[in-house]
């Protein structure tokens, strides 16, 4: 072995460079397997290094394994140590991965937007420094894996007041958003037999329970919302629904139908409704619709429901109802799960709701939704697009149904309002098939992120497009 | 049907209080299936409420499906609308869930630990602050799939400086915890064949893997780690290994070994290494053990690691390192997923890494843990424990292995242990058979949360309960 100089100017340290030297030797079989090392006392004078040095590199390469120490005998490189020098090598080069494109229309009916304005940013940076202020080991140990208690009864104080429903704080499971959620509701119920979905639904209800190894089942939507006539022959044991605003269709699925599909659900043991009420608190007129779960008495619906509508969509905190039953399964089978969300924000987001904030929150952005809606369909009205076209579903939820009566396709009226930058979503991507039930083009209009003074102009534009 | 009368100084509103009277008629049958309400006009008059009130109430009820209006015809009871009344009935009660429980000993020696006096909370809550002052909507409309780019680039550099590998922030996935990315990891790699898992090792990544539907395979574990060997026989397709610190036995995988598992993983082109890196900052003396993805020619190393350790257990972002191949199908297929993690603590710890306060803490927690297992080794030297005990794996990672020379079982000596108020953590735990492959008694000893000034007490009192 050639006898290495050192630099000891380098910022790379002297036990580091001989470290590094060794190990391209032993890597390039330079040093062969088995063969003896100098002794740490000849090699520190050799390379004018002090033992110490030495030291500090041997028992290095002793534990990543590129030579052993035999007691007296000193040190041996190890066998199959050889290997291509790593650092030296090229990185394979991934090809740039494309970012989430954005839209580039001026204005945009996207339906999952919120208005960034509307969220109480100094409170909630209050309410932060508030729990960080606190500096206890609570904010830094693992959280309940359900949740920190704190913020489960906040849950429970909410959903009284908002949806009156009663549950109690042990059958909260709050999670990094609703997907997440869904994917314990898998590992709960269960990948046998198949799971339903509307058609038109949300895609990604679709994509992730597939994901989780479910079986998906879609099933037609009336203007009642879901046929559960159709669930019986289907086979399916499990069905996730929207009945307080059908997504895309932005129906309410009435009592009558209600009652069905909880009927449904009696019929089997085994048998699960999982309700998404993924925008309720958006009800722009009336009082909410009640939530499925209230009318449940099989212990067979797990309601789910996120803040991500209510406050951000950066905001990954959502939460599920279990029914009693499946809650103490999961404590006895999913305990070992850690939260998934940041105590930090979960102790904030409590605070938040304890003082009433979100309430207001809800109350404020409702209104001003309403005055945004409000806008939308006057201006529709003022505009002339009423004169061809047809609104629909309005009062619940951040998006209506906009029915085109056009002999168009709905492409060519995307790609016409496109051309005056408006982007409008059509219904048909919503079905399974690709092809709404609808014999006229229809068109999900969003109105969250518009700006009232801006949506007249985007009116104009849809109605120049269309025209 | 009953003219109704209500409380004008209730706090509930009148039109509420009609639709809870005309619900409740519906529910009971009292008002049956086609019958016709009175027109708004005489309820109105007949209840001394304004026909707006009685319109109110009416459209609330046609919008649940409790009533349907008929041109001209006026409002009628719904079909299949009767129901036991919900917001009366008494919901199912729960029993109360057990908490988390705590240990109630005086001094823990668990493995989990973490030390909340370490935490910057100060710098944590000015960046909180800072990032919040912001204000723009980035911060709220939903972030990257993959994690805001900002804090994928900063975990490429931290990964650069700390592991010595070199990777492209396309190829990280930001995700709530290790627990959910190794969900994503079965998504992404597929149910078929078989999941290999160190046994002994972390108990939790058995349960991950099998509640994703993942068919799990222990492998036994040697001295260099797990035993590469047995995986070809095994028909395993995927591994879950510990290589920098093993998870109990505190080893480092050797070179030669870690040779064996790529080219084991090379030999077809299913088969993947996910690389759970857990604590490898934590390598109290030398330089870092390299990571066996910084050896990765093939793009089988999956890298997995999280800030849990480094900053702390409520912390719960982690982040994969995809081979690219692997990153481009996760562009393709899985971009549908939201981000797990609050773009606020994305963005936070952002900052925090780019200001180089990560690296900071990291040196400064390492030095004050070296000082804790020198003093436990110190006090364990003079309290006589060495006497009848050893500890091996000290060097990486927040525990030792203490083995026990007495012929007493381990949960003979855990009994003794927790009798003195000692709360020790038996190796056999962490077996697949419940029985450790040692023939004497040992134990983990975590002493990432033990007070330097505590640790002799704690010695003193196990060599007490053990002599």
């Amino acid at each position: 072995m050639l006898t290495p100089s050192f630099d000891s100017k380098s910022k790379v340290p002297l036990y580091e460079q001989l470290y590094r030297f060794l190990r391209q030797e032993i890597e390039s079989g330079g040093l062969a397997a088995d063969e003896r090392l100098p002794s740490k006392r000849s090699l520190a004078m050799d390379a004018r290094l002090s033992v110490v040095t030495v030291e500090t590199a041997y028992s290095q390469l002793v534990a990543e394994g590129y030579i052993r120490s035999e007691n007296r005998r000193g040190f041996f490189v190890q066998k199959a140590a050889a290997r291509p020098e790593q650092s030296a090598a090229v990185p394979p080069q991934p090809a740039p991965l494309p970012e989430v494109r954005q839209t580039e229309c001026r204005y945009d009916f996207a339906t999952n937007a919120v208005d960034a304005e509307f969220f109480p940013f100094s409170t909630w940076a209050k309410l932060t420094r508030a729990v960080l202020s606190r500096k206890d080991s609570t904010l830094l140990s693992a959280a309940h894996p359900q949740g920190v208690p704190e913020l489960r009864q906040a849950i429970v104080n909410h959903l009284y007041h908002f949806r009156g429903i009663r549950v109690q704080p042990e059958q909260v499971v709050v999670g990094a958003g609703s997907e997440y959620l869904i994917s314990l509701v898998v590992q709960l119920l269960g990948r046998e037999g198949s799971y339903a979905v509307e058609d038109p639904g949300y895609p990604k209800t679709e994509q992730i329970l597939s994901h989780n190894g479910a079986n998906v089942l879609p099933i037609p939507v009336d203007q009642q919302g879901l046929r559960v006539d159709l669930l019986e022959p289907s086979g399916a044991r499990v069905v996730h629904v929207t009945p307080s605003h059908h997504f895309p269709l932005s129906l309410v699925m009435p009592v009558s139908r209600r009652s069905a599909l909880l009927d449904w659900a009696a019929e089997q043991p085994d048998r699960y409704i999982i309700e998404d009420d993924y925008d309720s608190e958006f009800r722009l007129s009336g009082r909410p619709i009640p939530a499925l779960q209230g009318m449940d008495r099989q212990e067979r619906v797990i309601y789910l429901n996120t803040f991500t509508k209510s406050l951000a969509p950066s905001m990954r905190i959502s939460y599920m109802v279990l029914p009693p039953k499946l809650a103490r399964r999961y404590q006895k089978e999913f305990f070992f799960y850690s939260s998934t969300v940041p105590s930090f924000e979960q102790y904030t987001l409590a605070l938040f709701m304890e003082h009433g904030h979100l309430e207001r929150h809800i109350w404020r952005t409702r209104r001003r939704y309403k005055a945004r809606r409000d806008a939308l369909l006057e201006a529709a009205k003022r505009e002339g697009l009423t004169e061809f076209a047809t609104f629909t579903g309005g009062d619940a939820g951040l998006h209506l149904l906009l029915q085109v009566h056009r002999t168009a396709s709905e492409e060519q009226l995307e790609q016409a309002a496109a051309e005056k930058s408006i982007q409008v979503y059509s219904l048909s991507r919503f079905y399974r098939s690709g092809q709404s039930s609808f014999d006229e083009p229809c068109f999900l209009m969003g109105y969250a992120r518009l700006q009232e003074n801006n949506i007249p102009d985007a009116v104009h534009r849809l109605v120049l497009a269309w025209k």
